[in-house]
């Protein structure tokens, strides 16, 4: 591609509002233009890059024995009411009427079509097990768009399914495509972190987790370097140190005037944090619960959500505590009656904590659990955080930040239950079909290798989704010397094969072109200039190269062969 | 692919409501399935066939030029607004509410967005010109889906747009396509019309239709055998032979007892009906508009259209026509007063013509325009219909019927106008961009090739878009010879990069297996039966062959090569 005839143009200066660096230099180098929040369109540099990734995909997922098909974007609302996800997705999900009134969504996941569309093939246990994918543009209302292709409204995903028989055949196919996600991103170059993921409200056993580490990512993951312990933060476990068994107190009001916070409360009172219990009130399916935790722990929702049972959980406001008889800064589970108490396994390891009383500017000391408070529900609910130890092996957990870029789930029989999509086993007998489900996010993936691949000067592409392998600049191209030797490598290496940027244009100076092969990154800069013409020599120098090296001219086809091939490794 | 884990299954009967030869055999081979009226998912073969579709189109696009790049369908209202064409779109485009309750549109085509993004990146003519296109999914809320992919609500298209500095220019973008546009369907293996098409209210001056002839098509294209002229019937003229001049009556009243159309009208006074006048009353932009023409002619309503440089045109109705003085079954031009009346040209080229009198049974004879009565507008604004004469040639047409599968068009300077897409010409002087936009279908250029390639038995695919080339059956497959020189040569052929559908199943009888063959339409059929066996050979047939060949078992990929080499060509 010649430089002079691209339609993008790079951006000198930071655009505004573009806060990550994937963001920021995705749109300073050209890859993306912005239609409306979270709405972008792929310039053609970007959508190169995208058909790597999608090539790569495909590859693998018919290696793992997938079927490629295409499903709709446009869906009957009363598809989604069968299975309860229009309500579950709420405000997330894009809705419409047609001209004749009918009510339709705009697909932000397609199990619902998909499951319909195996009930009409599929009847036997012979016709099982199956994997359906499709790479295809979805939908979600995102309440915030943020941070370019990471979190949009419009992005395409590659979404697989697979249909089994029974728990062991979803193993299987859940194994496979484990392992094809390992595959994918190993061959675009990316390292991945695979993590337990937590299953949800709909889910089967097991759910994992794909994320590109990097310091801007918005999900958190706890992980163990001395066993292979890797899990999100909703899901992770961790092992809370015991705290000494003291003798056990009476319980004792203490005066704690204008104390709100724990953290005030614990120098107060001179004890650690953990002595002392946290209460936080929240209001799950409508319902109001009291949840107690050691003071150092936060609760983890999602944990509370699934001890729960709920499918909608929510802090509880002011007024909503207040009417419940808490009393803001010493809420406490002492004497509370009619309300729902969850219990944090934490408060069960330890005595004689600090509480609060329901009384302003008082606290009580010597609170002891079951002695002087109920539970309904006792269970794990706290956030694992660095710091505290591996429930596998008890070295000290480790925090990382991410992108999630992929997540594959066991669905279990959810949504063929719902929509009726049932099999004959070899006896003759009907069950509804066993159901996983598999996705990456493409245009999220190039956004995440761009933030997780870039110094100050630009994107680092890695070779196996750069959008070309080579950037090729002529410096001073009005000399006869230079054209002709640009225009003939331009050719050669277009003839073996080789993906090149050429800049061929006359009117920019050579500062301008060192800085746009920077700010585009590609994996290989080749410079034809005056000065190294004399020497009969061409420029060569890796992206993340300090120096830059020279090679002969009826070299350079071979030399630039080489380094694409180490890159390929 | 192995016919047994193919997640489609065939369908032995014709399912309902499809009444169409593609909707029903692209249902029936389990190339489709419905998800809501106009609204499809593709199956893993017909996929297969739209890649190949595509990858032909990418190719020819950018043989000729073009940039690749990918738009959204999610788009902000306010755009279409700029253009008007939210308002000119009315029903045909969904239109729906984010969670902020911001405007938003899906889009059915993509000026508006390219034109911005080439705003944003086109300064000056040295920017000039530009091809850019991308393949990707269109909505459009049809009143009335039909013919499987043919209408749909939800569909694929290459969409191309051309950025130019002057008309010349525009000119070359506009033959590069055209040219590119023919390899496409030759390459595709399917001839193709193009047609000459009306370029509408927004056009610039030159517009033509891509259509592939079929009875079942919408579409009516007129055709010279004689000479090159091809045309729409919207866009098409004809030369209507001249009526004898006779001396000029007077305008006379004759009693017409009960007549009310032009054919009851001619044999009860025994006239041709070329020597009658037709009135039709419109409504234009919300104004009455009276139209006569010769009687044995209809009103081209597009034409009529572009006469009276109206955005939206419908018949009167009843009561309008009423209210305006018009007298059913005798509407007149004569005494006509307050009204926009257009006259057809052919009404010019005779005389002596029996005319409506706005009274009830009653016409008038001797009626001759001027002088008895007048035009607001004369233009030719009649149907062009088979058995008339060729424009050019004075030959006879034809008529033809067919499915439009792409459109190209010069769209002059609206655009770029409204949206403000100016650049700087060599002198430093600014100028709107010059574009046109360039259609093709994609999904429904598989449906026409179905519709234009099948019989009684099935698809006859064309090689080059057939999602398999060869369809292998193996009969008594649990005979341990056929099981393993059928699974040998399945594996030879795929090595060979021949893609082979492979009828491996064990419990469908060699009928169903034959049938199923027919009804998908691979070019080739290789059977693999003890019979053939014994001699040494593996049964061959091209799909419209009569009869079957046979091969000895070492010279099958050899005469498979020779076979598909002869299809390709």
């Amino acid at each position: 591609m010649r430089f002079s005839r691209m339609v993008s143009k790079t951006l000198r200066d930071d655009p505004p509002d573009a806060e990550t660096a994937s963001h920021r230099l995705m749109l300073r180098a050209g890859l993306i233009h912005q239609v409306a929040a979270g709405v972008y369109s792929y310039l053609p540099m970007a959508l190169r890059s995208l058909r790597k990734i999608e090539s790569i995909i495909r590859e693998e997922m018919d290696a793992a024995g997938g079927q490629e098909l295409m499903m709709p974007a446009l869906q009957p609302q009363e598809l989604w009411d069968q299975t309860g996800r229009k309500k579950a997705f709420g405000d997330n999900m894009f809705a419409l009427n047609d001209r004749h009134g009918r009510n339709l969504v705009l697909a932000p996941t397609h199990e619902e079509v998909v499951t319909n569309l195996v009930k009409a093939n599929v009847q036997s246990y012979r016709d099982l097990p199956q994997i359906l994918y499709q790479i295809q543009t979805k939908f979600r209302d995102e309440a915030r768009p943020r941070a370019g292709l990471v979190r949009v409204r419009e992005f395409d995903m590659k979404d697989a399914y697979s249909f089994n028989a029974d728990e062991d055949s979803l193993d299987e196919s859940y194994q496979a495509m484990a392992e094809a996600y390992q595959n994918i991103f190993r061959r675009c170059g990316l390292p991945v972190l695979m993590a337990e993921a937590d299953s949800g409200a709909i889910g089967g056993k097991d759910s994992h987790e794909f994320l590109l580490a990097t310091d801007t990512g918005e999900d958190t993951v706890i992980t163990c370097e001395s066993c292979s312990y890797t899990a999100n933060a909703e899901k992770a476990a961790s092992t809370i140190p015991k705290l000494l068994s003291e003798q056990e107190q009476c319980l004792e009001e203490v005066a704690t005037p204008g104390i709100k916070t724990i953290a005030a409360l614990a120098k107060f009172l001179t004890v650690h944090e953990s002595k002392t219990l946290k209460a936080v009130f929240y209001i799950a399916d409508g319902e109001p619960v009291f949840v107690t935790i050691r003071g150092d722990l936060e609760v983890n929702e999602t944990k509370l959500k699934n001890a729960l049972h709920a499918t909608d959980l929510r802090m509880a406001d002011g007024e909503e505590a207040r009417s419940a008889g808490l009393v803001a800064g010493s809420a406490s589970p002492i004497g509370l009656n009619d309300i729902k108490i969850v219990v944090d396994l934490s408060v069960t390891n330890g005595n004689n904590f600090i509480a609060g009383a329901n009384k302003p500017d008082v606290h009580y000391k010597g609170a002891n659990y079951p002695r002087d408070f109920e539970a309904d529900t006792v269970a794990d609910i706290s956030l694992a955080q660095p710091g505290q130890l591996c429930p596998l092996c008890g070295q000290t957990l480790e925090s990382t930040k991410g992108i999630e870029v992929g997540h594959i789930f066991k669905l279990g029989t959810f949504f063929s239950e719902s929509l009726g999509a049932d099999f004959l086993d070899a006896e003759g007998q009907q069950h509804p079909v066993m159901m996983g489900c598999y996705g990456i996010g493409v245009g999220r993936l190039l956004a995440a290798a761009v933030e997780q691949n870039n110094d100050e000067n630009g994107i680092v592409f890695p070779a196996p989704i750069a959008p070309y392998q080579i950037h090729m600049i002529a410096l001073n191209i009005n000399n006869n010397e230079v054209f002709e030797v640009a225009e003939k490598l331009y050719r050669d290496l277009e003839l073996a094969g080789i993906e090149v940027l050429f800049d061929d244009r006359e009117d920019a100076a050579a500062g301008v072109k060192f800085n746009d092969a920077d700010l585009i990154g590609l994996p290989v800069r080749l410079v034809v200039s005056p000065r190294n013409l004399k020497d009969g020599k061409v420029e060569i120098k890796g992206r993340t190269d300090s120096e830059s090296g020279s090679v002969a001219l009826d070299d350079v086809l071979v030399s630039v062969q080489e380094v694409l091939a180490s890159l390929a490794k």
